[in-house]
């Protein structure tokens, strides 16, 4: 085959609102009209102070034919096929774009103030949304369903087997407890189990961060201290530095609390972090893990239950979802470790690569060598979610960026 | 000199807690006694239950005379010679040293359950005795004020100015807020206006993470949710996987403020966190203040107040106390910054280098040309805290490290 097959580890999917409200049992319905309006009105308030929103708002308006393939099948294809994307991982729609799931089901799945009802019955809104969505186009859209932990694990497991009974194969989690139980917490364990035994992949996607910290109590509470509504300068430069932080965060609570150790199968995912802290985190953790001077003070408990090293566990059961990958990542890949790149669009976000997909595609990986991009664009997600690459060998031989093009001294 | 002057950036200094109680003013002598003994109780029942703390009372058993330099000026001077160590920052000791200050006024100064009353005696018990304990040794000990800054920015100007007029030149603050405002929150103004113009210099010091994070609701508190006391496997090697991260953000809080283009001359040093961290933190940070295709949603209301990049101000401002500076952190001295790393030992904490202090820093800056070994084991120090190396000379030509030992082939 002289083009690629490329599966975008990061795709968004989601309904407008008013999609959504058919999706959520009935008795929610009232309550989600009521809370619509309040939240439209919310964002307009904000979005007079926060000049990120009123990008985002035009920049949507722009993009208007495209970001439709965030809800409709035949759209999506198209940008899809346009983009050279033959499949893609399916998480929510995000915050800034309008058409996420109701009652705080959305990307960031926050505990923060939520109802567990009302989230459980947005999320589940949302479940059978993507199960529809991804029925449409199975060998191409691979669907996660999304789970709350914090109201109940016998819950979380249910909803897995719902999911699973239903085609999904892989569930995404909030990567941020906030006043919760974190997640080395021994009474998440049956979630653990579940996921392993149905082979549900487990997803934590970027976007989450500790929000009230950076806009302050006033716009997203949770301060103590009644702190009156003042503009915080570089409060978004403060975000975007730490945001990926906050994502791989969940990797180093699960693997020293052994869950890896105890389910040598279970899959993980962080998406839209960025790789470039894997080569840190993992000589750091395995330098933590390591006996010395320093670490004199520790003893040993907090380590004799891990049979291997960090690193170990990392490089068996978890992979990294690199959207919009940098020429940087790519360069750093073998300190990275390519097995664990797996390269995504994340559209239709305005920060992905749509709609210019292929020249940022082409600044990535140019010269590179053949076998290696081929297992960071499509190789690697292939394998860790086992696409049927035979079922869409002929679209990606129709769709796919030539091979040529990535060539050292091609046009 | 054949000798090289060594400044450590981080030692740590206080008296048992029975002589804290003297430097406390009268009135909060009695709520003293009755803490202190409810102290000795909570952290005998944790140490049953904590290896680490059980390990610790082992250590500090075997190593009680050195330990008692941490209070004892004639055992500190012995100590240091011994280690080579001509002069150093001093922060206060740490919790599980048992001298620390009291009322909440340790090296955490965390505001979690803090009493801002009881919390500003204990900390101004640790002032009035760091002053004394300095102005037996001048020359040799940089003393930092403890400053709390959520309990009224008046009265951290206050207590600034205080310690500034009885000789010290530098503040510690904590390094978490939790659910008080953020560094860049505009009401500090008036302290980082103060630090500046009263030459103290602002530090930062490993220490305090998210606690109640690692090991649970019931033994540290702050979870809504009443969570009943659990094992919390692999607890402690998440505490040492992210420890560093909590003591450095307090940095990109500050340089996105613009704290630092509204106030040039402002020194802040984070210590104890390695220094491993810095060229990612400023790729990183330089890499969200340029323009491009994935920022486009954000605007550029964030970054117009900054005239110069997030690593310019680093550079400026900011230096990084590397407690028992590993080889790895010397291997990357250019990618770090030569001129960012301040070495130090970390006396009298078992973590440090004492009282190996020559073998560790042999292993550390053997073969490395000597004019870059003098600046990271004392030269940044000496120029950014303003030392008197003249009246250092003397005592450095006789305990310092001789330089040949540093040499490649040397025995």
């Amino acid at each position: 085959m002289d083009r690629y097959l490329v599966i975008s580890s990061d795709g968004h999917a989601g309904p407008r609102p008013e999609v959504y409200r058919d999706y959520l049992d009935a008795q929610y319905r009232e309550e989600f009209d009521r809370q619509h309006v309040a939240r439209l009105e919310m964002l307009a308030a904000a979005g007079e102070r926060l000049e990120m929103l009123a990008e985002s708002a035009k920049w949507a308006e722009d993009k208007s034919y495209g970001l439709a393939g965030a809800w409709d099948h035949d759209r999506r294809n198209e940008i899809l096929d346009a983009d050279g994307v033959a499949a893609e991982i399916l998480f929510p729609d995000g915050l800034t774009e309008q058409n996420s799931p109701p009652f705080g089901g959305d990307l960031a799945l926050s505990p923060l103030g939520a109802d567990p009802e009302l989230q459980w019955a947005g999320v589940r809104a949302h479940n059978r949304w993507i199960t529809e969505f991804v029925s449409m186009a199975p060998e191409r859209r691979f669907g996660l369903a999304l789970v709350l932990p914090f109201w109940g694990v016998d819950e979380a497991v249910a909803e897995i087997r719902w999911a699973r009974d239903r085609g999904l194969r892989g569930i995404m989690l909030p990567c941020m407890w906030l006043d919760q139980a974190p997640y080395h917490h021994p009474k998440y364990e049956p979630m653990w189990a579940a996921c392993q035994d149905l082979g549900m992949i487990i997803h934590f996607h970027s976007g989450p961060a500790a929000m009230q910290d950076y806009f302050g109590a006033a716009l997203f509470g949770a301060h103590s201290s009644a702190e009156p509504a003042v503009e915080m300068p570089g409060a978004l430069g403060v975000y975007v530095t730490e945001v990926a932080w906050w994502l791989t965060r969940p990797l180093w609570f699960m693997i020293w609390a052994g869950i890896f150790e105890r389910y040598p199968k279970l899959k993980t995912v962080v998406t839209e972090g960025s790789t470039i802290w894997v080569p840190e985190l993992l000589e750091l953790m395995d330098h933590r893990f390591s006996e010395h001077h320093f670490s004199a003070k520790l003893g040993s408990g907090y380590r004799k239950h891990l049979k291997m090293k960090p690193s170990e566990y990392f490089r068996r059961n978890i992979r990294v979802g690199s959207s919009a990958m940098s020429r940087r990542e790519a360069e750093m890949r073998h300190e990275i470790g390519i097995q664990t790149i797996m390269w995504g669009t994340d559209y239709p976000h305005p920060e992905g690569t749509w709609p210019i997909t292929r020249d940022i595609m082409l600044e990535t990986f140019k010269g590179i060598p053949e076998e290696e991009i081929e297992a960071m664009l499509g190789g690697n997600a292939a394998e860790f979610y086992d696409f049927d690459t035979e079922k869409l060998a002929p679209l990606a031989a129709r769709i796919g960026p030539e091979r040529s093009w990535f060539r050292e001294g091609a046009a």
